[in-house]
Protein backbone atom coordinates (compact mmCIF):
# COMPACT_ATOMS: atom_id res chain seq x y z
CA UNK A 1 0.00 0.00 0.00
CA UNK A 2 1.55 3.58 -1.24
CA UNK A 3 1.88 6.39 1.14
CA UNK A 4 -1.17 8.13 -0.98
CA UNK A 5 -3.24 5.02 -1.12
CA UNK A 6 -3.33 4.89 2.82
CA UNK A 7 -3.82 8.67 3.05
CA UNK A 8 -6.75 8.35 1.02
CA UNK A 9 -7.86 5.42 2.89
CA UNK A 10 -8.21 7.04 6.18
CA UNK A 11 -9.46 10.11 4.24
CA UNK A 12 -12.52 7.77 3.11
CA UNK A 13 -12.95 6.02 6.17
CA UNK A 14 -13.63 9.42 8.02
CA UNK A 15 -16.28 10.48 5.25
CA UNK A 16 -17.99 7.34 5.06
CA UNK A 17 -18.48 7.62 8.93
CA UNK A 18 -19.78 11.27 8.08
CA UNK A 19 -17.04 13.34 9.63
CA UNK A 20 -16.63 11.67 12.46
CA UNK A 21 -13.35 10.53 13.00
CA UNK A 22 -13.03 6.45 13.65
CA UNK A 23 -9.25 5.53 13.40
CA UNK A 24 -8.31 4.38 16.71
CA UNK A 25 -5.28 6.17 17.98
CA UNK A 26 -2.49 4.01 19.28
CA UNK A 27 -2.00 4.49 23.10
CA UNK A 28 1.88 5.18 23.21
CA UNK A 29 3.55 5.86 26.99
CA UNK A 30 6.02 8.76 26.32
CA UNK A 31 9.53 8.29 27.38
CA UNK A 32 11.78 10.76 29.24
CA UNK A 33 13.78 11.61 26.02
CA UNK A 34 10.87 12.90 23.98
CA UNK A 35 9.74 9.45 22.30
CA UNK A 36 6.76 7.37 22.68
CA UNK A 37 6.50 3.73 23.22
CA UNK A 38 4.17 1.50 21.82
CA UNK A 39 3.68 -1.68 23.88
CA UNK A 40 1.25 -3.46 21.65
CA UNK A 41 -0.52 -6.19 23.75
CA UNK A 42 -3.80 -7.04 21.32
CA UNK A 43 -4.16 -8.69 18.48
CA UNK A 44 -5.03 -6.10 15.67
CA UNK A 45 -5.72 -6.74 11.89
CA UNK A 46 -2.82 -5.40 10.02
CA UNK A 47 -4.86 -2.86 7.99
CA UNK A 48 -6.61 -1.24 11.00
CA UNK A 49 -3.28 -1.11 12.77
CA UNK A 50 -1.32 0.61 9.59
CA UNK A 51 -4.21 3.59 9.55
CA UNK A 52 -4.11 3.73 13.07
CA UNK A 53 -0.10 4.17 13.22
CA UNK A 54 -0.73 6.46 10.13
CA UNK A 55 -3.03 8.66 12.50
CA UNK A 56 -1.30 8.14 15.83
CA UNK A 57 2.13 9.53 13.77
CA UNK A 58 0.83 12.34 12.19
CA UNK A 59 -0.33 13.44 16.10
CA UNK A 60 3.42 12.46 17.11
CA UNK A 61 4.90 14.55 14.81
CA UNK A 62 3.10 17.59 15.29
CA UNK A 63 3.55 17.24 19.71
CA UNK A 64 6.82 17.33 18.70
CA UNK A 65 8.09 13.52 19.69
CA UNK A 66 11.11 11.89 18.29
CA UNK A 67 11.47 8.54 18.33
CA UNK A 68 8.77 5.90 17.90
CA UNK A 69 9.54 2.83 19.80
CA UNK A 70 6.95 -0.48 18.84
CA UNK A 71 6.63 -3.11 20.79
CA UNK A 72 5.35 -6.30 19.80
CA UNK A 73 5.13 -9.88 21.04
CA UNK A 74 5.60 -12.99 18.64
CA UNK A 75 2.02 -13.13 18.89
CA UNK A 76 1.79 -10.12 17.09
CA UNK A 77 4.05 -10.77 14.01
CA UNK A 78 1.58 -10.41 11.70
CA UNK A 79 1.92 -6.52 12.35
CA UNK A 80 5.24 -6.69 11.60
CA UNK A 81 5.74 -6.62 8.12
CA UNK A 82 3.29 -3.40 8.01
CA UNK A 83 5.51 -1.38 10.66
CA UNK A 84 8.88 -1.94 8.55
CA UNK A 85 6.82 -0.92 5.15
CA UNK A 86 5.45 2.15 7.49
CA UNK A 87 9.61 2.92 7.81
CA UNK A 88 10.33 1.36 10.90
CA UNK A 89 13.50 -0.39 11.54
CA UNK A 90 14.61 -3.27 13.58
CA UNK A 91 15.80 -2.12 17.12
CA UNK A 92 16.68 -5.71 18.98
CA UNK A 93 14.25 -8.51 19.47
CA UNK A 94 13.93 -11.50 21.80
CA UNK A 95 12.68 -14.88 21.88
CA UNK A 96 9.36 -13.25 22.93
CA UNK A 97 9.41 -10.06 21.08
CA UNK A 98 10.16 -7.36 18.69
CA UNK A 99 11.20 -3.75 18.82
CA UNK A 100 10.62 -1.66 16.34
CA UNK A 101 11.79 1.99 16.03
CA UNK A 102 11.51 5.04 13.68
CA UNK A 103 12.76 8.42 14.01
CA UNK A 104 10.11 11.00 13.32
CA UNK A 105 11.57 13.80 14.16
CA UNK A 106 13.68 16.51 12.26
CA UNK A 107 16.87 17.12 14.31
CA UNK A 108 19.89 13.96 14.25
CA UNK A 109 18.59 10.83 15.10
CA UNK A 110 19.58 9.78 19.02
CA UNK A 111 18.27 6.43 18.91
CA UNK A 112 20.36 4.53 21.32
CA UNK A 113 22.23 1.26 20.40
CA UNK A 114 21.12 -2.18 20.75
CA UNK A 115 23.71 -4.46 23.35
CA UNK A 116 26.43 -5.33 21.73
CA UNK A 117 28.46 -7.46 24.20
CA UNK A 118 27.67 -10.79 25.26
CA UNK A 119 29.44 -11.50 29.11
CA UNK A 120 30.76 -14.46 30.25
CA UNK A 121 32.87 -15.46 33.55
CA UNK A 122 35.61 -18.11 34.56
CA UNK A 123 35.52 -18.75 37.88
CA UNK A 124 39.30 -19.32 39.93
CA UNK A 125 38.05 -21.45 42.67
CA UNK A 126 41.02 -22.74 44.82
CA UNK A 127 41.13 -24.04 48.32
CA UNK A 128 43.88 -24.50 51.20
CA UNK A 129 46.24 -27.16 49.04
CA UNK A 130 46.33 -24.83 46.25
CA UNK A 131 44.31 -26.99 44.24
CA UNK A 132 41.36 -24.99 41.46
CA UNK A 133 38.24 -26.32 41.03
CA UNK A 134 38.08 -27.57 37.30
CA UNK A 135 35.82 -29.02 35.12
CA UNK A 136 35.71 -31.59 31.86
CA UNK A 137 32.71 -30.21 29.17
CA UNK A 138 30.38 -32.46 27.28
CA UNK A 139 29.54 -29.97 24.73
CA UNK A 140 31.48 -27.13 22.69
CA UNK A 141 35.08 -26.24 21.66
CA UNK A 142 36.23 -28.16 24.52
CA UNK A 143 34.24 -31.26 24.18
CA UNK A 144 36.95 -34.52 24.13
CA UNK A 145 40.47 -33.00 24.25
CA UNK A 146 41.03 -33.81 27.95
CA UNK A 147 41.32 -30.59 28.89
CA UNK A 148 40.89 -29.36 32.50
CA UNK A 149 38.90 -25.92 32.61
CA UNK A 150 37.77 -23.15 34.63
CA UNK A 151 34.03 -23.87 35.45
CA UNK A 152 32.35 -20.94 32.90
CA UNK A 153 29.40 -19.80 32.04
CA UNK A 154 26.92 -16.79 30.49
CA UNK A 155 25.81 -13.52 32.86
CA UNK A 156 22.15 -13.32 32.37
CA UNK A 157 20.68 -10.19 31.53
CA UNK A 158 20.00 -8.45 34.95
CA UNK A 159 22.37 -10.61 36.94
CA UNK A 160 25.60 -9.36 38.85
CA UNK A 161 28.85 -10.64 37.63
CA UNK A 162 29.95 -12.07 40.99
CA UNK A 163 26.48 -13.58 40.99
CA UNK A 164 27.15 -15.45 38.35
CA UNK A 165 30.33 -16.59 38.87
CA UNK A 166 29.12 -18.29 42.12
CA UNK A 167 25.62 -19.61 40.39
CA UNK A 168 27.80 -21.55 37.97
CA UNK A 169 30.15 -22.98 39.91
CA UNK A 170 27.32 -23.95 42.00
CA UNK A 171 25.31 -25.52 39.24
CA UNK A 172 28.34 -26.98 37.57
CA UNK A 173 30.08 -28.52 40.34
CA UNK A 174 27.84 -28.40 43.24
CA UNK A 175 30.47 -26.20 45.40
CA UNK A 176 29.52 -22.73 47.25
CA UNK A 177 31.85 -19.98 47.16
CA UNK A 178 31.96 -16.53 47.69
CA UNK A 179 33.60 -13.78 45.40
CA UNK A 180 36.98 -12.43 45.96
CA UNK A 181 38.29 -10.55 43.32
CA UNK A 182 38.08 -10.40 39.37
CA UNK A 183 41.21 -10.70 38.58
CA UNK A 184 41.62 -10.22 35.13
CA UNK A 185 38.95 -9.86 31.63
CA UNK A 186 39.50 -10.41 28.46
CA UNK A 187 37.42 -8.77 25.30
CA UNK A 188 36.93 -10.39 21.95
CA UNK A 189 35.10 -10.06 18.83
CA UNK A 190 33.07 -11.53 16.43
CA UNK A 191 32.47 -14.45 19.15
CA UNK A 192 28.82 -15.07 18.31
CA UNK A 193 27.72 -13.70 14.53
CA UNK A 194 28.81 -9.64 14.61
CA UNK A 195 28.47 -9.63 18.69
CA UNK A 196 31.76 -9.05 21.09
CA UNK A 197 32.35 -10.63 24.42
CA UNK A 198 33.55 -9.90 27.63
CA UNK A 199 34.93 -12.45 29.78
CA UNK A 200 35.43 -12.01 33.49
CA UNK A 201 37.74 -14.07 35.62
CA UNK A 202 36.71 -14.18 39.01
CA UNK A 203 38.10 -15.73 41.85
CA UNK A 204 36.00 -17.72 44.48
CA UNK A 205 36.33 -19.06 48.07
CA UNK A 206 35.06 -22.01 48.00
CA UNK A 207 32.62 -22.64 51.34
CA UNK A 208 32.15 -26.24 50.84
CA UNK A 209 34.52 -29.02 49.24
CA UNK A 210 32.26 -32.27 47.98
CA UNK A 211 31.78 -31.93 44.33
CA UNK A 212 28.40 -33.31 42.74
CA UNK A 213 29.01 -32.35 39.43
CA UNK A 214 26.00 -31.63 37.11
CA UNK A 215 25.74 -34.33 34.00
CA UNK A 216 24.38 -32.29 31.43
CA UNK A 217 27.39 -30.25 30.32
CA UNK A 218 29.95 -31.46 32.94
CA UNK A 219 31.88 -34.68 32.13
CA UNK A 220 34.20 -34.73 34.48
CA UNK A 221 34.83 -32.22 37.80
CA UNK A 222 37.72 -32.49 40.46
CA UNK A 223 40.13 -30.50 42.42
CA UNK A 224 43.85 -30.55 40.87
CA UNK A 225 47.21 -28.51 41.67
CA UNK A 226 47.40 -25.39 40.12
CA UNK A 227 50.89 -26.07 39.28
CA UNK A 228 48.77 -29.41 36.98
CA UNK A 229 46.35 -26.82 35.70
CA UNK A 230 49.00 -24.04 34.02
CA UNK A 231 51.45 -26.95 32.96
CA UNK A 232 48.82 -28.10 30.24
CA UNK A 233 49.44 -28.34 26.59
CA UNK A 234 46.76 -26.60 26.17
CA UNK A 235 47.05 -23.78 28.23
CA UNK A 236 50.50 -23.73 27.56
CA UNK A 237 49.98 -23.29 23.90
CA UNK A 238 47.41 -20.23 24.15
CA UNK A 239 49.06 -17.26 25.03
CA UNK A 240 44.82 -15.96 26.24
CA UNK A 241 44.75 -18.96 28.79
CA UNK A 242 48.51 -18.81 29.72
CA UNK A 243 48.01 -14.98 30.90
CA UNK A 244 45.00 -15.73 33.13
CA UNK A 245 46.92 -18.74 34.78
CA UNK A 246 49.92 -16.58 35.21
CA UNK A 247 47.31 -13.96 36.68
CA UNK A 248 46.34 -16.83 38.77
CA UNK A 249 49.34 -18.07 39.95
CA UNK A 250 50.24 -14.43 41.05
CA UNK A 251 47.38 -13.84 43.28
CA UNK A 252 48.80 -16.93 45.03
CA UNK A 253 52.66 -15.97 45.34
CA UNK A 254 52.90 -12.59 44.58
CA UNK A 255 50.05 -10.33 46.37
CA UNK A 256 48.69 -9.69 43.02
CA UNK A 257 45.63 -7.20 43.57
CA UNK A 258 42.62 -7.68 41.28
CA UNK A 259 39.56 -5.36 41.23
CA UNK A 260 36.80 -6.50 44.19
CA UNK A 261 33.77 -4.81 44.56
CA UNK A 262 31.76 -2.16 46.52
CA UNK A 263 27.66 -1.51 46.19
CA UNK A 264 26.55 2.15 45.11
CA UNK A 265 23.87 3.90 43.80
CA UNK A 266 23.40 5.29 40.53
CA UNK A 267 22.46 8.56 39.91
CA UNK A 268 18.48 7.06 39.03
CA UNK A 269 18.64 5.28 42.21
CA UNK A 270 19.25 1.87 41.45
CA UNK A 271 22.01 0.08 43.29
CA UNK A 272 24.83 -1.70 40.81
CA UNK A 273 28.58 -2.29 41.50
CA UNK A 274 31.71 -0.54 41.20
CA UNK A 275 34.99 -2.79 40.73
CA UNK A 276 38.51 -1.55 41.48
CA UNK A 277 41.66 -2.13 43.44
CA UNK A 278 40.77 -1.73 46.85
CA UNK A 279 43.55 -2.51 48.10
CA UNK A 280 45.45 0.30 46.56
CA UNK A 281 42.57 2.60 47.20
CA UNK A 282 42.99 2.13 50.95
CA UNK A 283 46.91 2.74 51.03
CA UNK A 284 47.64 5.86 53.48
CA UNK B 1 -2.25 -22.48 7.47
CA UNK B 2 -1.73 -26.37 9.76
CA UNK B 3 0.75 -28.79 9.68
CA UNK B 4 -1.33 -31.28 7.90
CA UNK B 5 -2.17 -28.82 5.27
CA UNK B 6 0.59 -28.14 4.32
CA UNK B 7 2.14 -31.37 4.73
CA UNK B 8 -0.78 -32.12 1.69
CA UNK B 9 0.13 -29.05 -0.54
CA UNK B 10 3.77 -30.32 -0.50
CA UNK B 11 2.66 -33.65 -1.50
CA UNK B 12 0.01 -32.54 -4.14
CA UNK B 13 2.28 -30.42 -5.62
CA UNK B 14 4.42 -33.17 -6.05
CA UNK B 15 2.03 -35.18 -7.49
CA UNK B 16 0.68 -32.50 -9.89
CA UNK B 17 4.64 -32.59 -11.32
CA UNK B 18 4.25 -36.54 -11.80
CA UNK B 19 6.46 -37.58 -9.00
CA UNK B 20 9.09 -35.32 -9.16
CA UNK B 21 9.62 -33.13 -6.82
CA UNK B 22 9.53 -29.46 -7.29
CA UNK B 23 9.91 -28.27 -3.99
CA UNK B 24 12.84 -25.87 -4.20
CA UNK B 25 15.52 -26.90 -0.92
CA UNK B 26 16.95 -24.26 1.19
CA UNK B 27 20.61 -24.04 1.17
CA UNK B 28 22.04 -23.73 4.54
CA UNK B 29 25.58 -23.68 6.01
CA UNK B 30 26.48 -25.91 8.65
CA UNK B 31 28.27 -24.50 11.76
CA UNK B 32 30.30 -26.49 13.84
CA UNK B 33 27.86 -27.33 16.81
CA UNK B 34 25.45 -29.02 14.41
CA UNK B 35 23.17 -26.53 13.15
CA UNK B 36 22.26 -25.19 10.03
CA UNK B 37 22.59 -21.55 8.92
CA UNK B 38 20.01 -19.79 6.52
CA UNK B 39 21.38 -16.67 4.63
CA UNK B 40 18.23 -15.50 3.12
CA UNK B 41 19.30 -13.78 0.40
CA UNK B 42 17.00 -13.36 -2.47
CA UNK B 43 12.94 -12.16 -2.79
CA UNK B 44 10.96 -15.33 -2.19
CA UNK B 45 6.92 -15.76 -1.95
CA UNK B 46 5.38 -16.56 1.66
CA UNK B 47 3.95 -19.63 0.61
CA UNK B 48 6.83 -21.19 -1.66
CA UNK B 49 9.06 -20.67 1.12
CA UNK B 50 7.10 -22.21 4.01
CA UNK B 51 7.07 -24.92 1.40
CA UNK B 52 10.76 -25.31 0.84
CA UNK B 53 11.35 -24.55 4.86
CA UNK B 54 9.30 -27.40 5.42
CA UNK B 55 11.21 -29.87 3.05
CA UNK B 56 14.27 -28.79 4.18
CA UNK B 57 13.65 -28.83 8.19
CA UNK B 58 12.82 -32.69 6.96
CA UNK B 59 16.08 -33.56 5.69
CA UNK B 60 17.91 -31.53 8.23
CA UNK B 61 16.12 -33.59 10.53
CA UNK B 62 17.08 -37.25 8.90
CA UNK B 63 20.65 -35.52 8.80
CA UNK B 64 20.65 -35.50 12.81
CA UNK B 65 20.96 -31.01 12.62
CA UNK B 66 20.25 -29.61 15.93
CA UNK B 67 19.46 -25.80 15.36
CA UNK B 68 18.27 -24.35 12.59
CA UNK B 69 19.07 -20.29 12.01
CA UNK B 70 17.46 -18.08 9.53
CA UNK B 71 18.81 -14.61 8.84
CA UNK B 72 16.34 -12.22 7.38
CA UNK B 73 17.35 -9.19 5.58
CA UNK B 74 14.81 -6.52 6.25
CA UNK B 75 13.61 -6.44 2.57
CA UNK B 76 12.50 -9.86 3.20
CA UNK B 77 10.39 -9.11 6.23
CA UNK B 78 7.28 -10.61 4.45
CA UNK B 79 9.08 -14.14 5.66
CA UNK B 80 8.98 -13.42 9.40
CA UNK B 81 5.40 -14.24 10.27
CA UNK B 82 5.63 -17.24 8.32
CA UNK B 83 8.96 -18.51 10.25
CA UNK B 84 7.43 -18.06 13.00
CA UNK B 85 4.26 -19.78 12.51
CA UNK B 86 6.26 -22.81 11.33
CA UNK B 87 7.40 -22.99 15.09
CA UNK B 88 11.22 -20.63 14.83
CA UNK B 89 11.44 -17.69 17.68
CA UNK B 90 13.52 -14.03 17.23
CA UNK B 91 16.93 -14.69 18.48
CA UNK B 92 18.33 -11.13 18.26
CA UNK B 93 18.11 -8.28 15.17
CA UNK B 94 19.96 -5.40 14.31
CA UNK B 95 18.52 -2.25 11.89
CA UNK B 96 18.78 -4.03 8.39
CA UNK B 97 18.53 -8.34 9.76
CA UNK B 98 16.64 -10.44 12.10
CA UNK B 99 17.84 -13.48 12.88
CA UNK B 100 15.47 -16.19 14.06
CA UNK B 101 16.03 -19.61 15.46
CA UNK B 102 14.67 -23.11 15.34
CA UNK B 103 15.55 -26.14 17.71
CA UNK B 104 14.58 -29.47 15.64
CA UNK B 105 17.47 -31.81 17.53
CA UNK B 106 16.01 -34.45 20.33
CA UNK B 107 18.81 -33.56 23.24
CA UNK B 108 18.99 -30.32 25.22
CA UNK B 109 18.14 -27.14 23.68
CA UNK B 110 21.68 -25.03 23.48
CA UNK B 111 21.03 -22.07 21.52
CA UNK B 112 23.35 -19.36 22.83
CA UNK B 113 21.96 -16.54 24.29
CA UNK B 114 21.78 -13.09 22.65
CA UNK B 115 23.80 -9.95 23.43
CA UNK B 116 22.62 -9.21 27.01
CA UNK B 117 24.88 -5.73 28.06
CA UNK B 118 26.04 -2.35 26.36
CA UNK B 119 29.37 -1.29 26.60
CA UNK B 120 30.28 2.28 27.70
CA UNK B 121 33.60 4.21 28.49
CA UNK B 122 34.55 7.36 30.36
CA UNK B 123 37.91 8.58 29.93
CA UNK B 124 39.81 9.92 32.85
CA UNK B 125 42.51 12.24 30.76
CA UNK B 126 44.97 13.82 33.04
CA UNK B 127 47.74 16.95 32.26
CA UNK B 128 50.88 17.34 34.23
CA UNK B 129 49.31 20.77 36.05
CA UNK B 130 47.07 17.88 37.05
CA UNK B 131 44.34 19.22 35.31
CA UNK B 132 41.61 17.02 34.25
CA UNK B 133 39.77 16.74 30.54
CA UNK B 134 35.73 17.35 31.23
CA UNK B 135 32.65 18.47 29.17
CA UNK B 136 29.02 19.79 29.59
CA UNK B 137 26.88 17.61 27.45
CA UNK B 138 24.25 18.42 25.18
CA UNK B 139 21.63 15.57 25.35
CA UNK B 140 20.81 13.58 28.12
CA UNK B 141 20.42 13.12 31.30
CA UNK B 142 22.88 15.29 32.58
CA UNK B 143 21.96 18.49 29.93
CA UNK B 144 21.61 22.12 31.23
CA UNK B 145 23.08 21.01 35.24
CA UNK B 146 26.38 21.94 34.41
CA UNK B 147 27.78 19.11 35.36
CA UNK B 148 31.41 18.82 34.37
CA UNK B 149 32.01 15.34 33.29
CA UNK B 150 34.28 13.03 31.31
CA UNK B 151 34.17 12.22 28.24
CA UNK B 152 31.69 9.39 27.98
CA UNK B 153 30.82 7.18 25.05
CA UNK B 154 28.89 3.95 23.78
CA UNK B 155 31.87 1.00 22.91
CA UNK B 156 30.70 -0.24 19.45
CA UNK B 157 30.18 -4.02 18.98
CA UNK B 158 34.06 -5.27 17.66
CA UNK B 159 35.38 -2.28 18.83
CA UNK B 160 37.94 -2.91 21.77
CA UNK B 161 37.44 -0.71 25.09
CA UNK B 162 40.93 1.21 24.58
CA UNK B 163 40.08 2.20 21.13
CA UNK B 164 36.57 3.59 22.25
CA UNK B 165 37.98 5.69 24.80
CA UNK B 166 40.64 7.23 22.47
CA UNK B 167 38.20 7.85 19.65
CA UNK B 168 35.31 9.46 21.93
CA UNK B 169 38.15 11.92 23.90
CA UNK B 170 38.86 12.65 19.96
CA UNK B 171 36.05 13.31 18.97
CA UNK B 172 34.25 15.24 21.58
CA UNK B 173 37.11 17.47 22.70
CA UNK B 174 39.69 16.94 19.50
CA UNK B 175 42.52 15.63 22.32
CA UNK B 176 44.59 13.17 20.98
CA UNK B 177 45.72 10.76 23.13
CA UNK B 178 47.06 7.08 24.53
CA UNK B 179 45.58 4.86 26.67
CA UNK B 180 46.92 3.76 30.05
CA UNK B 181 44.94 1.65 31.97
CA UNK B 182 41.08 0.93 33.38
CA UNK B 183 41.12 2.53 36.69
CA UNK B 184 37.50 0.48 37.84
CA UNK B 185 34.08 -0.48 35.92
CA UNK B 186 30.63 -0.70 36.78
CA UNK B 187 27.90 -2.66 35.81
CA UNK B 188 24.05 -1.89 36.18
CA UNK B 189 21.28 -3.08 35.08
CA UNK B 190 17.78 -2.17 33.05
CA UNK B 191 19.85 0.94 31.75
CA UNK B 192 17.68 0.47 28.13
CA UNK B 193 14.87 -1.88 28.19
CA UNK B 194 15.85 -4.71 29.85
CA UNK B 195 20.06 -5.09 28.84
CA UNK B 196 22.44 -4.65 31.24
CA UNK B 197 25.04 -1.55 31.68
CA UNK B 198 29.30 -2.18 31.48
CA UNK B 199 30.81 0.88 32.18
CA UNK B 200 34.34 1.30 32.19
CA UNK B 201 36.59 3.86 33.57
CA UNK B 202 39.87 4.21 31.46
CA UNK B 203 43.02 6.74 31.80
CA UNK B 204 44.50 8.24 29.12
CA UNK B 205 47.38 10.13 28.28
CA UNK B 206 46.82 13.66 26.63
CA UNK B 207 48.75 13.79 23.25
CA UNK B 208 47.83 17.13 22.60
CA UNK B 209 45.95 19.90 24.99
CA UNK B 210 44.10 22.44 22.89
CA UNK B 211 40.46 21.64 22.76
CA UNK B 212 38.41 21.60 19.59
CA UNK B 213 34.86 21.01 21.28
CA UNK B 214 32.31 18.73 18.96
CA UNK B 215 29.42 21.42 18.42
CA UNK B 216 26.23 18.77 18.33
CA UNK B 217 26.73 16.56 21.89
CA UNK B 218 29.02 19.25 23.97
CA UNK B 219 27.91 22.19 25.48
CA UNK B 220 31.60 23.14 26.62
CA UNK B 221 34.91 21.04 27.13
CA UNK B 222 38.04 22.41 29.50
CA UNK B 223 40.76 21.39 31.24
CA UNK B 224 39.97 21.52 35.01
CA UNK B 225 41.62 21.17 37.90
CA UNK B 226 41.26 17.22 39.36
CA UNK B 227 40.35 18.59 42.82
CA UNK B 228 37.60 20.84 41.53
CA UNK B 229 36.07 18.36 39.39
CA UNK B 230 36.01 15.70 42.62
CA UNK B 231 34.32 18.41 45.06
CA UNK B 232 31.41 19.26 42.47
CA UNK B 233 28.29 19.00 44.42
CA UNK B 234 26.81 16.22 42.15
CA UNK B 235 29.67 13.56 42.26
CA UNK B 236 29.97 14.67 45.83
CA UNK B 237 26.20 13.45 46.00
CA UNK B 238 26.36 10.31 43.95
CA UNK B 239 28.68 7.49 45.20
CA UNK B 240 28.71 5.88 41.92
CA UNK B 241 30.47 9.12 41.11
CA UNK B 242 32.24 9.60 44.22
CA UNK B 243 34.03 6.11 44.48
CA UNK B 244 35.28 6.66 40.33
CA UNK B 245 36.38 10.01 41.45
CA UNK B 246 38.39 8.74 44.86
CA UNK B 247 39.45 5.43 42.34
CA UNK B 248 41.05 8.55 39.61
CA UNK B 249 42.73 10.63 43.06
CA UNK B 250 44.12 7.52 44.23
CA UNK B 251 46.14 6.96 40.78
CA UNK B 252 47.36 10.41 40.97
CA UNK B 253 48.47 10.38 44.71
CA UNK B 254 48.95 6.82 45.73
CA UNK B 255 50.41 4.51 43.22
CA UNK B 256 47.17 2.89 42.28
CA UNK B 257 47.63 0.16 39.66
CA UNK B 258 44.54 -0.57 37.44
CA UNK B 259 44.20 -2.97 35.03
CA UNK B 260 46.43 -2.51 31.48
CA UNK B 261 46.09 -4.27 28.29
CA UNK B 262 48.36 -6.85 26.96
CA UNK B 263 47.17 -8.62 23.07
CA UNK B 264 46.60 -12.22 22.98
CA UNK B 265 45.50 -14.93 20.58
CA UNK B 266 42.63 -16.54 21.46
CA UNK B 267 42.49 -20.11 21.10
CA UNK B 268 40.66 -20.02 17.21
CA UNK B 269 43.34 -17.61 16.03
CA UNK B 270 41.86 -13.98 16.75
CA UNK B 271 43.04 -11.19 18.14
CA UNK B 272 41.58 -9.91 21.81
CA UNK B 273 43.00 -7.96 24.24
CA UNK B 274 43.24 -9.27 28.79
CA UNK B 275 43.28 -6.61 30.99
CA UNK B 276 45.04 -7.22 34.19
CA UNK B 277 47.18 -5.51 36.96
CA UNK B 278 50.43 -6.01 35.02
CA UNK B 279 52.40 -4.00 37.73
CA UNK B 280 51.63 -7.01 40.33
CA UNK B 281 52.13 -9.76 37.89
CA UNK B 282 55.83 -8.16 37.00
CA UNK B 283 56.49 -8.30 41.15
CA UNK B 284 59.54 -10.45 41.62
Amino acid sequence: MSTSTIALAIEKQMVLENGVQQVELLNGVEDSYGGIILNMEKPMESEAFVYSLRASISQWKQQGKRGVWIKLPIQLVNLVEPSVKEGFRYHHAEPDYIMLVSWIGNSTNTIPENASHRVGIGAFVINDQREVLVVQENNGTFKGKGVWKFPTGVVNEGEDICMAAIREVKEETGIDTEFVEILAFRQSHKSFFTKSDLFFVCMLRPLSFDIQKQDTEIEAAQWMSINEYAAQPFIQKHDGFSSVANVCLAKLEKDYAGFSRIPTTTASGKTSYVYFNSRDLSKL
